[in-house]
């Protein structure tokens, strides 16, 4: 075994199994504490909460608590290993969500012979917590599951590796087409992948501006386009009229290419092909569609995003979904919708076009880092994050009418700290 | 609003809502720690767990992790509310599991149309803890619930309103009837009360050597007895040939009457006609069958244990549901099979018959406490509790062959610290 397995390994294993513990929050010491916690005291938040449901958010850990749920179909890129396999991910969600954004997350692992069980068992057990993260469920299931399930649940559903995957990619993307001088309306974006990430993309990056006849999306049998027959109902959304077929057709003279397919995957011809100033996001992990420093000695103006951590301008879900939820269950949002998703899209953009803090730099133990083909994406470590991606979501659900308590009066957050408003 | 009303409600809601957090027990700071945490890190736990289930236990928290879970159908005894207002019960049972046993768990409020729906709810997402205590179920849905449950998991699954109750009642009692001269299989008992309390507390007494034919058990309509034709199955279990129809008939003469019904049912006539040195249990709360206090002015021989902390000998499942799990999970037991909770029966009952430890006089503000009739239970103060229940049902699983890891090489526990042996 390598050492980098073995750490892995030895991290969730030693001293105690996991990553996350439940604490005590209020007194328990003595026989008066343990009869407010339990019974009789206990009885009181029972009635109000059985008197008006909202009571719940006052009497209970529900307003700051995000299930985050799979059924391990699609774990990583690792594929369908099952739901008890799923579990670390799913706990190390939870991690991050209480890392980045102070939210209280519990994993449920769905063990379900078909989309409607898992639907029906969500939905019973909803009411529980104050948001659904949904993780690491394969394609097409995913789609039918999320949209059910917003429309059977009063709290917010989201599946992050369809939205959050898609408003990080968006924003880099909006970043990159403006350091190339480009258009978002006018750009000509191939899409290699039709999974449920790359979907969300292109549809998000429609709703920020892109035109869905400027896109090119093409799975495993090539270019998704009218005449084909063989295509579900959330690919044949980008289904286009043209006499392109490969990958190496729809990629002449593309503006942006956004990989989120498999290893090496975009050659350098390819790349050579592309306009100038061509962006490119290979997100396939860890090996890229094609690699930083190839694109990089192929041509010397492409602007170049990956999902690894170890080269400029990681694609990193965690810059989103934290403070999207916080956002969220900050004004009680009833779901997290377009407008929303959009806010978020536009906050993580304005973010990286401020000048860089010096705990970031210190961070990565760099001298300078500003906007550019360098640095289109806000990296994870700038504590900035958590308000400007919380406040313009709240703002955005309380103006497009899904909130159900007014913005906060205890933002802006300045850390973790201040999520209960002090 | 009273103060006690006033105060229960801020207990729960201030400064934060609710009782319970979700808090990291690994290091999170730098980039290195949530690449072991997260991606790309977490595949190898998933692979491992992929590879062999059990691993589960090792790499997640899966193993000291419990879910409290109802639908809300017979809270406290309050009725059926629905499932979110059940959630402040089943989060302050999460701090009981926390405080008493170190035992992280979470809550999930089911809203499900049918025992079957329920039943398939909980059996798909299982898999996600180490153990399940369901929690204010109404009879009788709650039999067929725990059984199909204990059935279809591989997991201990333990309904608390009744076998919890069961073992501390039976610990009681066994010691009253020892205290008063008397043998559990010469006992003539008196069971007012035949919900799913009721009936585990018989059943419970009889795998204690209680013969069923020495029990009278009453629901509303009276003396359960073979002429009767309104019988579910689990009352039909005690009925008995007999032409007593009435609590008073059935009192005349009998050793012990256990109370599961409500306030004022047994009158001092009735217990006037129990046997000498009479066992009252009487559970109703806060308002007993009969009150202590008119109890023992009615006579002076009663032994009397209530549901009530301001009572001598409080019948309170804390004395055994956090120690019941504790020892199930530290030996991976696959349930909690019959001889582990008498295991946990004769642990508390023998426990009572020791010297009081300081600090349990301490907290009481008593000068002396010692085995007799004001002294039959532990009380929940005491700390060898954790050991003693817990190292018994752990000794009892692997005994009867429940257990799926030996005898735990960290006991005994002296207090939660120790739970995961150091």
């Amino acid at each position: 075994m390598t050492d980098a397995r073995q750490a892995a390994l030895d991290y969730h294993a030693k001293p105690i199994p996991g990553k996350l513990s439940i604490e005590l929050t209020k007194p328990t010491a003595t026989a008066r504490d343990l009869a407010l916690a339990y019974s009789p005291g206990v009885a009181e938040p029972v009635r109000e909460i059985a008197r008006d449901p909202e009571n719940a958010y006052r009497y209970t850990g529900k307003g700051n608590l995000v299930a985050v749920i799979s059924d391990g179909t699609a774990i990583l890129g690792l594929g369908n290993l099952g739901p008890l396999a799923s579990k670390p991910v799913m706990e190390g969600k939870g991690v991050l969500f209480k890392r980045f954004a102070g939210i209280n997350s519990v994993d449920i692992e769905v063990n379900a012979e078909s989309p409607q069980a898992f639907i029906d068992t969500v939905a019973r057990i909803a009411d529980t917590w104050g948001g659904i993260n949904l993780e690491d469920i394969k394609a097409p299931e995913c789609f039918e599951i999320e949209q059910a399930l917003i429309e059977q649940c009063s709290i917010p559903v989201f599946h992050d590796d369809q939205h959050g995957t898609a408003i990080v990619t968006t924003a880099g993307t909006l970043n990159a087409l403006s350091i190339a001088g480009k258009s978002v309306e006018e750009a000509k974006i191939v899409c290699l992948g039709a999974g449920s990430a790359a979907i969300a993309c292109m549809k998000l990056l429609v709703s920020c501006g892109a035109r869905a006849e400027n896109i090119y999306m093409l799975d495993r049998k090539g270019v998704i386009h009218t005449g084909r027959e063989d295509l579900n109902q959330y690919k044949a959304m980008f289904a286009v009229e043209t006499d392109k077929r490969t990958l190496g057709d729809a990629i002449e003279g593309a503006d942006v290419f956004l990989g989120l397919s498999g290893p090496n995957l975009l050659s350098p011809e390819q790349l050579k092909k592309m306009a100038p100033n061509p962006v490119v996001f290979a997100c396939s992990n860890p090996d890229p569609e094609i690699h930083p420093e190839l694109a990089r000695e192929t041509r010397d103006d492409v602007i170049m995003a990956t999902g690894r951590s170890d080269y400029p301008n990681q694609v990193n879900n965690v810059l989103c979904f934290p403070f999207i939820f916080r956002g969220a269950l900050d004004v009680r949002a009833t779901r997290i919708n377009e407008e929303m998703k959009v806010a978020a899209v536009h906050a993580l953009k304005d973010l990286a076009r401020e000048p860089v803090p010096s705990e970031v730099l210190e961070a990565y133990e760099m001298e300078s880092m500003s906007f550019g083909r360098e640095y289109i994406i806000p990296t994870p470590v700038d504590v900035r994050l958590l308000d400007r991606v919380a406040s313009a979501v709240a703002q955005a659900a309380v103006d497009s009418g899904v909130a159900r308590k007014p913005y906060p009066s205890h933002y802006p957050l300045k850390t973790v700290d201040d999520v209960y408003g002090g």
